[in-house]
């Protein structure tokens, strides 16, 4: 399959084999995920592999209770680390400037390019993965639970499998609604009207505005998936955690 | 080539031809980015495609003068982008709650997965690909520059065009040295040691700790490359744009 291919396939599956991923083909995943960009090649980053039932387990339920992480044989865990490369530079008679916010956001964006990597490698060998959003509301708890030190703050994880189902493709709004020319163009009612009329259009739309007795899909995003409340409390707790960590 | 082949064969390339980018190539290569992962299938972020001579130049400038900017066809800007989905929301009786860090952070996350998966794509079809980690440093400068409105924020560019070099593979670390097996095993100094002992002996080094008169690898990046002083500055930057953009 070529990368474009591989690109274009992608859905993200929840439904797991009962089947194994060898150490092999973790590695060869993770030695690909590796080869991307990171800032001055730094790698502030590091990538924390659960197998363990006990342990996945417990990081399924402070991932909301995402079943999937059960069934998935490995869970990456992705974090921006500063630790190590603080440590080199103690070792190696350099005073380390980084416990800052733009070195987090840094060693984060450096964590989120690894994982794409390691999605689409994975993807690429006939396995599925699904990325988990959990893990910056609850980072607090992986933190806790992986011993995390100063330094080290997890970004995003993805489950890793052989995949029991193929889901549909996804749609996506149209590019011309997410791409901008020269200048940013920025939306009238009526662009708005055309960017959404797929994804409004869609028979998965009207039954989950009739599941919660609502109005609009939009209105599903506020009041039940992304509310308000849910944002600002994770915002406090993460930026908590951004800060407890030395950044 | 395999998805795994172009992932190993990733270099950052800052030397390019004078060959355009054909729009179809373009679209190709973007239509493969928007398939990646995003918080609940948001897809709260823009890409801003900059080709005119002109404003490559200015953007050029605020890049620290980079000047693969020039030479490359195209440049892109991946932005955190929440504008739109408000916008939305607001059209369809939905009251957003999403000026908070957590909706910020959630928004880079999936820029930046968007675009690796648009490098990926681009080196796949034989064009090279540089990351901007200025993007973020200067955002101030770029949010004129395209005008974003509230709930845009510059988070990474790339440069994209044919290469014009095929520079050495640069070296990484030992997956060892940025893998934990179900806990997070802190350094100890020989473990450092041994994870940067590649990388120090290097003769790309040598000449650099000599060019720079200084005693090792590390003080290069904290009194040359990424400075406390510097990290300092751009993150009050950073934080204010941020605030300023509505989050």
């Amino acid at each position: 399959m070529t990368t474009i291919e591989t690109i274009l396939n992608h859905r993200s599956i929840r439904k797991y084999k009962n089947q194994p991923v060898s150490d092999e083909v973790l590695n060869q995943i993770l030695e690909a995920g590796i080869r991307a960009s990171t800032t001055g090649n730094m790698q502030v980053y590091s990538i924390i592999v659960t197998k363990d039932e006990e342990n996945k387990k417990k990081l399924c339920d402070y991932h909301f209770k995402q079943s999937m992480i059960l069934e998935a044989p490995v869970l990456l865990t992705f974090c921006a680390d500063f630790n190590r490369f603080n440590e080199w530079c103690k070792q190696r008679q350099a005073e380390p400037g980084y416990n800052n916010f733009l070195s987090f956001f840094t060693a984060a964006i450096d964590a989120l390019l690894v994982a794409q990597n390691v999605a689409l490698a994975a993807e690429s060998l006939g396995l599925g993965i699904c990325y988990l959003g959990t893990t910056t509301y609850m980072a607090d708890k992986f933190i806790e639970f992986f011993n995390l030190p100063e330094g080290v703050v997890p970004i995003t994880a993805l489950t890793l499998g052989y995949p029991a189902e193929i889901p549909e493709l996804t749609d996506r709004l149209p590019l011309s609604g997410v791409i901008h020319n020269e200048k940013y163009q920025d939306y009238k009612p009526a662009d708005i009207d055309e960017i959404y009329s797929l994804k409004e259009s869609l028979t998965l739309t009207k039954n989950l505005i009739q599941e919660n007795k609502l109005e609009t899909l939009a209105q599903i995003f506020t009041q039940k998936r992304y509310t308000k409340k849910d944002n600002e409390f994770f915002s406090d707790k993460l930026l908590e955690v951004i800060k407890k960590q030395g950044f």
